[in-house]
C-alpha cells in the first residue's frame, strides 16, 4: 500500500552544539516521505519555488518516493532558520520564510487520489479538509498540526477531527488544544471528537498512544548523543503511518508495533542533519533497533517460583 | 529480608490545586517505610521533636515497621511546607524548618546492623557514609541525594559512590552531579564510579535503570488525575527496594520488576495526601497495576506471517 503526504518541503539550516548545516533539505512531508519509503511507496504533495534545487530530491526518487504532486511555483522557497542550545530540547526559530508556501493549496494528482493510507502534514485545517475532499476512499486518515494552528484556526481544527483517524501531536499541543493539564484527560477529550486513535509525542520522554480500548507507551530510544533534533516528529510519523500502510494492518497489536517503528526512524534522524541518516540506515538497523526497544521494557509479571 | 532505611521523618504541610492537608507524615523515611512495607520487614532510623504526634506512627507500626531506631530528640520537628500550581510538576517550596533533623546523627541499634538490604535516603554524605560504617555485611546499600547535597558536598557524595551498589537520582540531580546533559552519559559517569546500578527518576516520564549491560525504563502509570506529588520519588524507592528484599534476587530480571514495583507504589502515593493511599492499596491491587504496566509497553516484535 502506499502512503500519500501532504505538508511541507523546505530549505533549512540549522545551527546545534555540534554544528551546521545550510539550506540542507526540510519539511514536515520530506522527513515522513524519508522516514517511510523504508515501509511502503510514498506520494507526495508539496510545493517548492523556483530556487529549490530539485536535484537534492533525487535521493527520495530513488527511495520509492513519487513526486508527481510536487509543485514548482513562481517564488521563493519556504526557509527554516533555527538553533538549539545545549539541551537539544527546544528549537528556537531564527527565521521563517514561507514563501511559495504561504499560497499552497494542495493540489492531488489524479493517480494518488485512491490512496489508502493518507497523512496530512502539519498546514492550515482548511487545507488539510480540502485534501480529504481529493480523495476518495482513504482507509487510514493521519493527521498533525501545531500551536500555530490550534491558536489560530481551532474550529476549522476541531471540525476536521470528525474526519481524521488518528491524530499525532505533541504534548503541549494536546493540553492548548484541549485545556486539559493531564495528558490522559487531553486524549480522552480528542477521542471523543472523532478520531479512533491519538498519539501524543512527547519527544525525549517518549509517545503515548491511546485508543477507545487501550494505552501503549513507547519510550525514546536512549541516545548517547543526539546530533539534531529536526524532523524527529515528521520521521515518527513517517514510521509510523509508513509501517501500518506496509501491512495494511490497523489491530491494535500492529498499531503497537508502528509506534515503535516511528519511535526507531524519529532515533535515527537526530543522529544527523537534514535526513541524512534516514537515507543511509537498512532494513536490518531498522529491525535491530526496533528489537532493542523490546529489551528496553521487557519484564517479566511475576518472580519465577 | 528486611530492609534498613535511615532518612527523615518530617511533618508537612501541603497545598495542592485539590485541597490542603495541615502537618500530615511526611518524610523519606516515612514514605520509603509505608511503600517498602508491602514488600518486607521494614527498620526505620530517624529522628523526631518533642512535638511529634507518635501516634500517627502506629499505623507504620501495624504494617511491619520497626521503629525502634527512632530517636525522640529535644526541639522541635522536621517540618516542610509547600505548594503545587496546577501543573503539579514541580513543588514550591515555602518553609523549610529543619528542628531536631539539622543535628540528626544515625545511631544504628544492634538488632538492625545485620540488614541485608540498606536504603540511605537523602541526608549528609558523610552521615550516609556514617551508617555504613554501622552495618556488618549488607547485600545491597543503595542511596538517593538531592542538589543540595551535590552542590555542598560534591566530594563527599563521590567518595560515597564506592561503598553504594545503587543509586537513585532525579534526571536534574544526575545532569549536575556529573555535568553531563546527556541521561545516558551521566548513568555511564555514575558506573564508572563504584554503583552496578543507577536509577534515574524522571517524575512524570518515567524511569531509566542502567547497569554495566542492559538498560530498562518503566514509564510512569498515564494517571487521570494526580492528587498531590509529595513522596513519589520515595515511594518508588520503597517499592524498588522492597521488593529486591522480598525476592533476596538481585538478577537483571528481578531488578526489571523492581522498578516496575517502585512505578507501581509511586503511581499509588500521589492519588492522596501524605502515605494515606500505601496504608490503603492491597497486595491485588499492586499485582493489578503491576500487570497493567506490563500491557502498557507490552508488543509484539514482528508481524504475524
Amino acid at each position: 500500500m502506499s502512503v500519500l503526504v501532504v505538508g511541507s518541503v523546505a530549505l533549512d539550516s540549522v545551527e546545534t552544539p555540534f554544528g551546521k548545516a545550510e539550506d540542507v533539505l526540510g519539511g514536515s512531508a520530506t522527513y515522513f516521505s524519508a522516514s517511510a519509503s523504508h515501509q511502503s511507496p510514498v506520494q507526495l504533495v508539496g510545493v517548492v519555488g523556483e530556487d529549490f534545487p530539485v536535484e537534492k530530491l533525487q535521493a527520495l526518487s530513488e527511495r520509492g518516493v513519487d513526486l508527481a504532486g510536487l509543485e514548482h511555483a513562481a517564488g521563493e522557497s519556504f526557509r527554516w532558520r533555527g538553533r538549539y542550545r545545549h539541551d537539544l530540547n527546544s528549537a528556537e526559530t531564527l527565521e521563517t520564510r514561507l514563501g511559495v508556501f504561504s499560497h499552497f493549496r494542495p493540489k492531488i494528482p489524479a493517480q494518488f487520489r485512491s490512496a489508502k493510507y493518507v497523512f496530512l502534514g502539519n498546514i492550515d485545517p482548511r487545507l488539510q479538509l480540502d485534501v480529504l475532499q481529493q480523495v476518495t476512499a482513504p482507509k487510514l486518515v493521519a493527521c498533525d498540526t501545531m500551536n500555530f494552528w490550534i491558536e489560530s484556526r481551532r474550529d476549522d481544527l476541531i471540525a476536521l477531527l470528525k474526519h481524521v483517524h488518528l491524530i499525532t501531536v505533541n504534548d503541549a499541543e494536546a493540553r492548548q488544544l484541549t485545556e486539559c493539564a493531564n495528558i490522559v484527560q487531553a486524549a480522552r477529550w480528542i477521542l471523543d471528537r472523532g478520531p479512533h486513535t491519538v498519539v501524543i509525542k512527547k519527544g525525549e520522554h517518549g509517545a503515548f498512544m491511546f485508543t477507545r480500548k487501550s494505552v501503549f507507551f513507547a519510550p525514546a530510544y536512549p541516545l548517547e548523543s543526539v546530533f539534531d533534533p529536526t524532523g524527529a516528529g515528521d520521521s515518527f510519523a513517517g514510521g509510523f503511518i509508513g509501517y501500518l500502510a506496509r501491512t495494511d494492518d490497523l489491530t491494535d497489536a500492529s498499531l503497537r508495533r508502528a509506534v515503535i517503528h516511528g519511535s526507531a526512524m524519529g532515533s535515527f534522524v537526530v543522529e544527523g542533519f537534514s535526513i541524512t541518516r534516514l537515507l543511509t540506515v537498512s532494513r536490518a538497523e531498522i529491525d535491530q533497533r526496533v528489537a532493542e526497544f523490546h529489551d528496553l521494557v521487557a519484564f517479566d509479571k511475576t518472580h519465577p517460583a
